[in-house]
């Protein structure tokens, strides 16, 4: 079995190899620094996001890689000089877990967008000078773990009536929706919003447009889902039918964008109002063709968006526990997570998030072969 | 000769068919209604939209057509409920000359993007209920001609010390600077500001940003224009150069692309920072491939900007006078003027506008032909 060189005995599933689906490994993680914060984990929601990095597709070579961004826990132990948080404190951990603490993008509290490169929960290299120089050469591992050490400025506080498994994936899903609309409509002002795509982003961009007043117009590819959007008190608008398109042009003021494969935006941009914005949020990864003349006539913005920074996403918590918003999920044991994985990969997953409850883990068991890897820790 | 409809003499330099140059014709032009203001027009720039326009490449086919929508002149009669206007103010007309006047975007001033469509100084039909609806089924004309009559609510006024043939281009090239910089530097608080191309735009950018207390980077294809570029204070990177583009990445709060031809704008948008804005002015008719994972993962916009609304285009004319800003320009004859238009759609044109001086208008002989158009007013 390999050193565990600032092991505390953590657990995780993990990648072996882009292919090899998840298995129990064991690793370490770092010492609790004077800034950190110990959490252990109780619940980790599962995102597209983790499948897509652990199958080699974002270009990831280094394994065993511990995916999950979407972590709600409890704090075991905090370092020396931290104030903010004390042992027992419920907390959450997002999508990033460092950055440079210095350039105007982090100091204006927007760390997601630190032009010296956040640091991703996982798949990102250990940063250098912060107090971890122990794991220069590592790639940080996430939440589908027992614990997980982080400074305190990427640590979130959980509202109190906001239930761990419920606040998991608001750390990805919520965020990501709840900036560009805090943005446009609470910054913004702006009241008539369109959401493409209605899984687990989508349902919960509507979900918070609602509890922000907004008017919202559902886009998808089919009617199939109309009654869902009604439900939450949205309309729905199936972007394959040109007549509904047509009588949608003009009616709206910001197009959030959840669709991660390649489709053409120009005809639901065509239901933005003149000085309207399209955010892109499903990250695409091929070019996309866009009519700079279109952008012109109308003064249209298209904009990307990236999650949130840490004090957004610390209101976006408060905002959800005030109106009651959690994304539709269910809560599965460790030995499903191979399962689920599976659905998403073949599109057949539920509506809704998947949130593994991390007490679970111990039922799994551990890959022996995976301990042999040098780069465990 | 064709019946002068709306007839009050009014000559014009205007195009027969779509590739026949400029003609001296006569046209009609309404009568003045209580709230528009007749304007002899003393001086019109040469827009290369007028080009565009006159050689069929926007789809117009109704001629004769009159192009120009830089246009300074003096108040020669005032409708009977004009109370802004007096007869002998120097004045100016720009890009368009009517809009619904009702919609959210008329109501706020930006009647650039009226939603409803706003009319152009030339080559848009005449609309509905604005008081002239004998002109219905009629194209308007612009300012290659020896008067216009306008709207009030379109008509500018032109500072005291602002010449009117300095004030000709501002109404087009001017307008379309300031108000993406009225947008991001004078209310958005942004400093770091690049142009890309260095022609009248461009060049007018650079002032108008500096003028503003912008540090500016001009981006051009190669660095023959960068003694010109730093003698408006500005510094010249050469984007054919790969290590210039790379020591400005990240350095910039907003870029302005002038270019009207089809370029690959990533690598130039690499230089914004993080939450950037890029603006698309020149008016590209193709599609443009841009990677929605480089807007996402740095919160850049990308928004298109159609000149400004009227309130807006007053600024400019009174910032423009403060600053002593106006673009490089050249007074020609009418007679020059379609040398000029030859040496545009050559690319020989020297750097700056020609402004037609349309006292001169006198001196070009009238094209008889033109007059049996029935669509000659």
């Amino acid at each position: 079995m390999a050193t565990i060189k600032h092991g505390n005995g953590t657990l995780g599933l993990g990648a072996l190899s882009k292919d090899s689906g998840l298995h129990k490994v064991e690793i370490g993680r770092p010492a609790t620094g004077p800034n950190d914060v110990a959490v252990d984990i109780q619940f980790c929601g599962m995102c597209h996001s983790d499948l897509h990095a652990t199958n080699g597709e974002w270009g990831i070579e280094s394994f065993p890689l511990i995916p999950g961004h979407e972590i709600a826990g409890v704090v075991r132990e905090v370092g020396s000089k931290v104030t903010k948080f004390q042992v027992g404190d419920r907390v959450g951990v997002g999508c990033f877990v460092e950055s440079c603490s210095t350039c105007v993008e982090c100091k204006r509290g927007e760390q997601n967008i630190c032009r010296n490169g956040c640091c991703q929960t996982y798949s990102s290299m250990y940063p250098e000078g912060k107090g971890h120089d122990e794991c220069a050469g590592y790639h940080t591992n996430g939440g589908y773990s027992s614990n997980i050490t982080v400074r305190d400025e990427f640590v979130l506080k959980l509202p109190d009536n906001l239930e761990s498994h419920a606040a998991a994936p608001l750390l990805c899903a919520g965020i990501t929706m709840f900036s560009p609309l805090n943005r446009h409509v609470l910054k913004g002002g702006k009241t008539r919003v369109g959401v493409v795509g209605f899984g687990g982003l989508g349902q919960t961009g509507v979900k918070i447009a609602k509890a922000m007043g907004c008017e919202v117009t559902v886009f998808s590819r089919s009617n199939s889902k109309k009654e869902a959007a009604e439900k939450l008190g949205a309309k729905l608008v199936a972007h394959s039918d040109e007549e509904a398109l047509k009588a949608a042009a003009n009616s709206l003021e910001v197009i959030l964008d959840t669709v991660a494969v390649p489709h053409d935006v120009n005809p639901i941009m065509a239901c933005l109002e003149p000085a309207g914005a399209y955010v892109c949020i499903g990250a695409i990864p091929q070019a996309m063709e866009i009519s700079p003349f279109a952008l012109i006539v109308k003064n249209l913005q298209l904009e990307g968006s990236l999650v949130g920074g840490i004090p957004e996403t610390q209101q976006m918590l408060e905002f959800c526990s005030k109106h009651n918003i959690a994304p539709d999920y269910k809560v599965i044991k460790a030995s499903e997570a191979n399962a689920q994985f599976k659905a998403l990969q073949d599109g057949t997953a539920a509506i809704g998030r998947a949130v593994i409850d991390m007490s679970t883990l111990k039922d799994v068991m551990l890959t022996t072969e995976s301990t042999n890897d040098p780069r465990v820790r």
